[in-house]
């Protein structure tokens, strides 16, 4: 038989191959398919079906590529909203991939019309869930998607999701959930790579709760709706453009490049030091291993997308991007930086400082306005620094105006990937004074700055 | 720069990727491109323009996949057919590529409209001819496409086109044909696999001739005309279906492929002597790597072909056959013959007998019929067995009927591999005595049997 | 965190990398490293440790190579042997690998001296143990390894070890055993590729017994000892030579290749249908697949190894037999049988009956010798053709004279793999008369044979 | 047949692979061998021979490697010199692989005994010839080895081999150089990636001198002399350690990274802006691709190197160093620069200024020190700036002290990578003033600078 879980970096997705006797279905593709298809072809398996355990909000499905090149038939969830393909998958509905079993189970909390599907070993015995966002390791599925208002009832439909439905199957099951440990679906997934019912009982803090009520009390709460969510939602219901047919993106002269910079956005996909060394003015900057993970913040849809990176391959970026929809990667700069600077054109840097220097400086008196982008699950668990001013970092476009533009600003994060993002939205909106502070909280808890 | 050589396997066919400071060309792509999107995405080349040689009759090109993820700009020779895409190149037409240039060069004689492509080094000197099926290494292009009536005057041409365009570029100069040995776009291509200019005009026998009359002489010759050429030349003046489209090839139950042979062809591409020992009754055997040889004069068009293959990728031979517009590859027995077996099915098998064997046999006053399936040139130049019937294998489907269908029967070709070939088809037609001799004519050679 | 399974296929023998912070250890590593090595490295993780289970005895350690590539300490159990190598793990003796802790389990039953291993998620709750040859996937591992005398006592061991140690870890935590379906080191492994101990308590037959004794009674069984297993044994407490000093195997001539298989073993991995057309006189017939299974059980020591094989890189082979000891592969037969046969050699072939035919023959009333070559299990558990004659694969060299030399044979397994090798060890000591039956019992049973 | 081109890039390095009738032969193999190893064994081809063109000096052969893993025959040029490995080739000596002749041509001039060897078409016609650095693309090999005093005697000898042995092959022969662009062997190889006798004969600068006497003078000359030819002399005279007992370099925490530094050399393979914007304190810069061709100029041998790079695989650069008898990479720094900064290390910059920003400085009067690393040769061909002053890279260590160290250095090359590799060089022996000028003389020409 087949088994397989496919892990889409950056976002933490889980999809899963599964199949038996030259059938296979996939549960939640992602929407480059290439890696379902090669593995199923190459050990003789046909994709006969796609499961979809929800609307996801947080990536594009690949649903609709996959049924184009197998014939796979989609089985959505949340059949409440208005698919433009596949059929609904019901409560109890079974399919058979040759000697296996897998079952529907109706699963609401995450999204109203949440499943999760449940494959029996030899079509007998109940051996592994796929939970989608119902169930992770460590953590539940968020419930605030349908608005503040809503966010009790979602609670107490997931509890019941939880404790009558999946809890029930016995704590020898496996749990393959639709997120490991990175994702915008859950706050605190646990970096337990591999999980069972009974571990999740026993180690999950949200399955520790005396009562329902307190469960719904202890959930119900109010986590960031990424700007993308929405799209993705729409691209999901409606089905996205075949990647098949998609143009490649194009490698770029820096006098071609620098033409485009006015109607496009610029992504900056290199580590934080060479960006803060040298970038092309008004760029953004978010390193390629952060791409899944920020960009669908912001970066606005529409727009054609110009690319900065480091080597000539966009083909990583490309495939990062399509995840969310951005399909108008335009090009990149051919050669890169050095390209740029070889043509003459002005560049921009970011002041950089590591954290010994910024100790002596607070240590000597100076005044500082020091900026953390830290989310606040992180604040309080790692600590923070004295009389810094706290903006997350996807709110620092909304709330930039708080952070003042004539004295120095020294910007923290964990480390300093993040303070780099922070410093490019900062200076593309004209703040000239902002400085990344290198090695960040990490580096200050690991240094004895005589301050706090 | 960037400069590769791209061998289609099978066909002997040779494209090329040419390019320079981010930009670069193809000349005469195949129509699975990948491996140019590959190549040249991974070294940051973006694709800026496809060079046709001539309308090709061997194969599809990809000059329409490639513009269609690429913006390429697609230029054609035999501008004076009426092509659905493209533009028609002219003699002494330039390209830029970078520090590179390119200048087209008039070539007719293979098709009226061939254009050689000569590269400059530096954009100065001559430095690499691009020849298409103009000249090869150790021949030159057939020029028997437009009917026996005008090869004569086609040879003419091409006379002209190698003794005032091509061969004074100097001997120095290096030359990159549209062919390697094993084409059947010329009779006797040598296994030399770069060559120049003086190499050729030194070593060619085809360019031997004292002149012009004795080359036309030499060189107008009828040779075999392939069913499928008349298909490539439709789909190249058209333009084929574009592969990112189209679905895949299905790994099929034993039952389920059974109930598709009725409307199907069966081709099993296993080495010889597993098709001999079993197959399906009324396959058609042509090993894999036979089949971008052989595909094209046996295989039908528009009818849904079945494969019977050792292991479960099909993608070797969807992709050999794309490349013959062969786009109706339904599925593939998973399991291969192991799963026809345990399945109870009937199966069929050819009798084989070593050369040893036959050499008793023969030397023991058994009356033989001996089929020798091998072409003409290859009984001129490697010697025949006395008393041998001698059709060709590609002549075999229309003088069947000369071949006994009562006594035993015995078919040579070199080795085994088309005499595989020539019982299946015989098989299929209701021959039941037709024996491969394994070994072929080779191993005859190679032993001393005491008849000839 | 690092979680990877490496299974050696055709033993089905599962090894497992786990890491973090950039240290890692793998647990039972096989012979040819370089999947360990490759995803270590390209991760960023160095190899700290090796962790043994028990002295293994069907197949060789990796140990000793990977500690000579990368410095990791060696810890092996089974520590009342006398290793030249590495260190003996104690019971409760912990490792830190990063944020993680894993302990050794005292685990005898299988040996004297296993050990399983229990992996501690963020160093605290038991998460995933690591059985070895203990426990498996629905069954539990051979006690028969000590001689019969002492399987009681050993049955007893590994009854205290289950119930004593592992199933107390909790139904929740997952277990990683040392083999999937298809080992020979245990009789039934289920095809339940991931499991748990909950699963194992419930589902698993040998862990259903009522009580101590009657689980000894149960498993408690003389199963068969494979020659190689000596041979294992004693690599694996003295150490491999390494691999990275090893010459690479060569391709041959006909010429060449014939000159050698007098002093020789021949071994020819083409599949079963392949093999019975056409094969060189004496050689063994082990289809590629079937290579790591049955090797050890037909193939001397000590003697050069000769290869006839599909296709030119016998790397796969060489892989599967240094695994198992053989470190002498010789060469392979360059252009496979193609290249035997048209070099004139003489070649044998194996009747091939498909089971359509024969059941004609044997309605017709003809007189037939069948042989079965099916385990016992097997006969048991799909039943068997009445009048067959049983003769386990593994003991047929032993029990050969049992088969009759003058009459028809008729030869059955599951499907034909397993046949064909039976008739080559027939055919290798005289026999002319052993056909196999093509689709085997399976295809007996998919047919309305009228007899039985 | 097999014939294939393997370039090691950095050094353009050129080795080559041909083939017949499952025999080949590498000429001038490099160490890391196993690029030969999968192309000969994945077709089919044993590999009988090592021919050697000469004593090599700019990298370490892999002969004696290749001998060991196939049992290939080593035949070394030079065999003046007293070699530990090998047979010496004599002038005339032919090799037969399958129905390809090889024929050794003696061809003094670069060393003392070097040999060009010449392969025949089908064994009979001239028609590709191995020069190893006798003669490139668009120049001849350097002769100043031996010393200035006996330069031109060596440029005779080499004017002798080129137009007695060499030219006279004829126009038509294909001409295979052991290095292309970029190479130290030749000061101006040009970027004609395949070419041919007549196109040397008449293109290439070196041959267009009307006599002997003119040729002397006009190729001999001193050359810069690096520091590791000494070592890849010796090497090659006593052939390497072998690479498949080497052990791999280690992931090393921040900490453990630190507290070896005081024993190695640190070497920092990223780019120049991320080394300009932060690197560990004393570490020298060079960039990955630019590794190659500047790691024998300011490396020392025997001892410890550490890395830092970009990602975490050190394989690449691992690979790169052995090339160069750089067999001591201790580790790299794992988790890059950003574990450094947050394990709150000091770090150190590099001032980098864009031109842009140099020319408004200058234009305003300020005075600045210039300094221009790139060679004579390039001074020449593209021109400098006024008032700048030139210190080749490779001498910086030795005339650093012509350096001010008091007031601001300028620093530029054509770009600004080997300005970032200055840089460090004079921050590591205390220079705290000098500045990298990004996009350096291109940049500096692309602008309107208004001075000069």
């Amino acid at each position: 038989m087949l088994f397989q879980r496919i892990e889409s970096e950056g976002i933490a997705q889980y999809s899963y191959l599964v199949g038996d006797s030259h059938e296979a279905v996939v549960i939640d593709p992602r929407r480059d398919i290439d890696v379902y298809l090669e593995a199923a072809t190459f050990q003789g398996y046909r994709i006969v079906a796609v499961l979809e355990t929800h609307r996801h909000e947080d990536f594009v499905l690949g649903s609709v590529e996959l049924a184009a090149r197998t014939g796979a038939e989609i089985w959505h969830a949340d059949g409440q909203w208005d698919y433009r393909y596949g059929q609904a998958a019901r409560d109890g509905q079974t399919w058979k991939i040759g000697r296996l079993k897998l079952e529907a189970i109706s699963s609401p909390g995450h999204t109203p019309g949440s499943m999760s599907y449940l494959l029996y070993d030899s079509g007998v015995n109940p051996w592994i869930v796929f939970t989608g966002d119902a169930l992770f390791a460590g953590d539940v599925g968020r419930v605030d998607f349908l608005g503040e208002d809503r966010m009790a009832g979602m609670a107490g439909l997931l509890y019941d999701t939880l404790y009558r439905r999946l809890l029930p199957l016995g704590d020898e099951v496996i749990v393959c959930p639709g997120h490991g440990a990175g994702s915008v679906c859950a706050a605190d997934i646990a970096d337990r790579s591999w999980t069972t019912i009974g571990l999740e009982r026993r180690y999950n803090p949200k399955l520790q709760f005396p009562d329902r009520d307190a469960f719904v009390l202890g959930v119900a709460r109010k986590l960031e709706y990424a700007p993308y969510f929405r799209e993705m939602e729409r691209l999901n219901l409606e089905g996205p453009p075949l990647l098949g047919e998609m143009p490649l993106p194009k490698p770029l002269s820096a006098a071609s490049f620098a033409s485009q910079i006015e109607s496009s956005v610029v992504v900056d996909t290199r580590m934080e030091l060479g960006f803060g060394a040298a970038h092309v003015p008004g760029s953004l900057s978010i390193w390629l291993g952060g791409l899944p993970g920020y960009a669908g913040w912001f970066l606005p849809y529409g727009k054609p997308i110009l690319l900065v990176q480091e080597g000539e391959d966009p083909s990583p970026t490309f495939r990062y991007l399509v995840r969310f929809g951005y399909d108008t990667l335009a090009g990149h700069l051919a050669g890169g930086m050095l390209s740029w600077n070889t043509a003459g054109y002005e560049n921009e840097s970011v002041p950089m400082v590591p954290v010994s220097s910024l100790c002596r400086l607070l240590d000597s008196g100076e005044k500082a306005w020091i900026l953390d982008v830290r989310s606040e699950d992180e604040l309080v668990s790692h600590g923070s620094i004295s009389g810094a001013h706290n903006i997350h970092l996807t709110m620092l476009p909304e709330r930039m105006n708080e952070v003042p533009k004539d004295g120095p600003v020294y910007i923290f994060c964990a480390s300093d990937l993040r303070s780099m993002i922070a410093a490019s939205l900062l200076q593309r909106a004209g703040w000239r004074n902002a400085a990344v502070v290198l090695g960040g909280l990490i580096g200050w808890n690991s240094t004895t700055c005589p301050i706090v």
